[in-house]
């Protein structure tokens, strides 16, 4: 099978490793927009070689390892594929995807989401074994043909991932409390920091739970802002529901009202039983 | 060196097992409110008895590592201790402590924070190493007595930690923003998941990111409490300061200035450069 990725960073080059390794791909081949990347790409055997994007149309499956904005707009020019080819976007939003999607190639693409990731990203933030054992979600797969959601399923559980089947706009629904919420989070503690007088003496005292709170303040402020775009109401909702939380906690601080305080604390202690 | 430990748990019990490994005791006695800590710490080989609290003051150094507010409390009840005897706590707030430590023996009382610990609590949460190479912050030394002052440094040096030194009221400023805003966060991130419909859909997708957010929420309702309560005003002033900065989010969202939206993640990427 050959196989092409669009965007070598670190979800397409992590990809790249594992589809190697677990044998599904005789050749891989990569495009993207960054010669940088298409440079380090090759340096660090992630692919075979650089193609056009001409080129990489003729792949048996196309991956899209992109941001979101930059999904919509590669399927657009993807609408002369051969019937037998499967796209695979990796983005973190659903529902724009799917509905935007060229109704000709509908059937063709599969709309994915790995829940893997970490903060880094480049060609040089790409391992081996980043979707293992994690999640993948599948939206909307009744529109896709069974050969071409097949060859997905059958790509993403070899290299360990598990499947979840969801609706896109529940996805993202979700996907804005369980990630986007999270990060938009992150960057405000992060803001918050640097804001004050001397960050450089609070930041000597920062510990694992400041470093994990801070972490995702770290990711491709291109790659979420466009997340956010493509998620706004969902987003804008989640950071509604946070807000009145955070009311509620400064109220019973305000008011001194610890015991109520220490029970709006142990509600939030149960989340760990379902996690 | 006989050392007594208040409080057997997380903070306290990692602690007996560094001072044990390290030979800074040749006898460790512990005294815990709660009876099933006194039976886990012995089981655990903890510490070498359960004295009573009366008992627990002959010994040379004394260790509180209770809440914060029980630090007030005992500090009280330990104003009849030899002049030799050092006195130090492990609370995560430091002003109120230094201020209200009785006068008789403000010299013998080393305030100390040791940037370290988990969200789990209690004796089986204890494990050795906990301390190594962590920040231990030590307040308002100038009030203590050589003796009692080196004393405590030598310990914490001893087991791995490096210490800086601050004034309790900057320690408590710095606090709110790298330990007690993150943790007021974290539960409020918890309580929002919790609050949707279907929260066990939602967590299925929970990856890397969002455990990182939520875990500080498993942290205890009744040791954080009491830190909110002590740096209520730092506090109140760094959640005024995040949601400002969530508000800046929302509005760039809402008003759809992705270019500005991406400046103002790009600024907290920053934040790696200090951390």
């Amino acid at each position: 099978m050959h196989i092409g990725i669009v965007g070598l960073g670190l979800m397409g080059g992590s990809l790249a490793l594992d589809l190697k390794s677990y044998n599904l791909a005789s050749r891989i081949v990569g495009y993207d927009r960054n010669q940088k990347h298409c440079q380090e790409a090759l340096e660090l055997n992630l692919v075979d070689e650089i193609v056009s994007f001409e080129d990489l149309k003729k792949c048996d499956v196309i991956f899209l390892a992109i941001p979101v904005e930059g999904i919509i707009n590669a399927l657009q020019n993807l609408q002369d594929i051969d019937p037998k080819t499967t796209i695979i976007d990796l983005g973190s939003t659903k529902e724009k995807i799917v509905t935007t999607c060229p109704q000709k190639i509908r059937s063709n693409f599969v709309a994915a989401h790995p829940m893997a990731g970490t903060e880094y990203s480049g060609p040089l933030a790409a391992f081996r074994g980043l979707y293992y054992d994690k999640i993948v979600v599948l939206c909307n797969t009744e529109e896709n043909d069974p050969f071409h959601k097949e060859r997905a399923e059958n790509i993403f559980v070899t290299i360990g991932m598990q499947i979840v089947y969801m609706d896109a706009k529940e996805h993202d629904l979700h996907a804005a409390y369980i990630s986007h919420l999270p990060h938009a989070i992150s960057y405000a503690l992060a803001n918050s920091v640097l804001q004050q007088e001397d960050p450089k003496s609070i930041l000597i005292l920062a510990a694992g739970g400041f470093k994990d709170m801070s972490r995702l303040a770290k990711s491709s402020p291109t790659m979420w802002s466009d997340i956010f775009k493509q998620n706004k109401k969902n987003l804008l909702d989640s950071l509604e529901v946070f807000k009145k939380e955070l009311r509620t906690a400064k109220e019973l601080i305000e008011k001194e009202r610890w015991e109520d305080l220490k029970e709006w604390m142990q509600k939030a202690t149960t989340l760990h039983k379902i996690l």
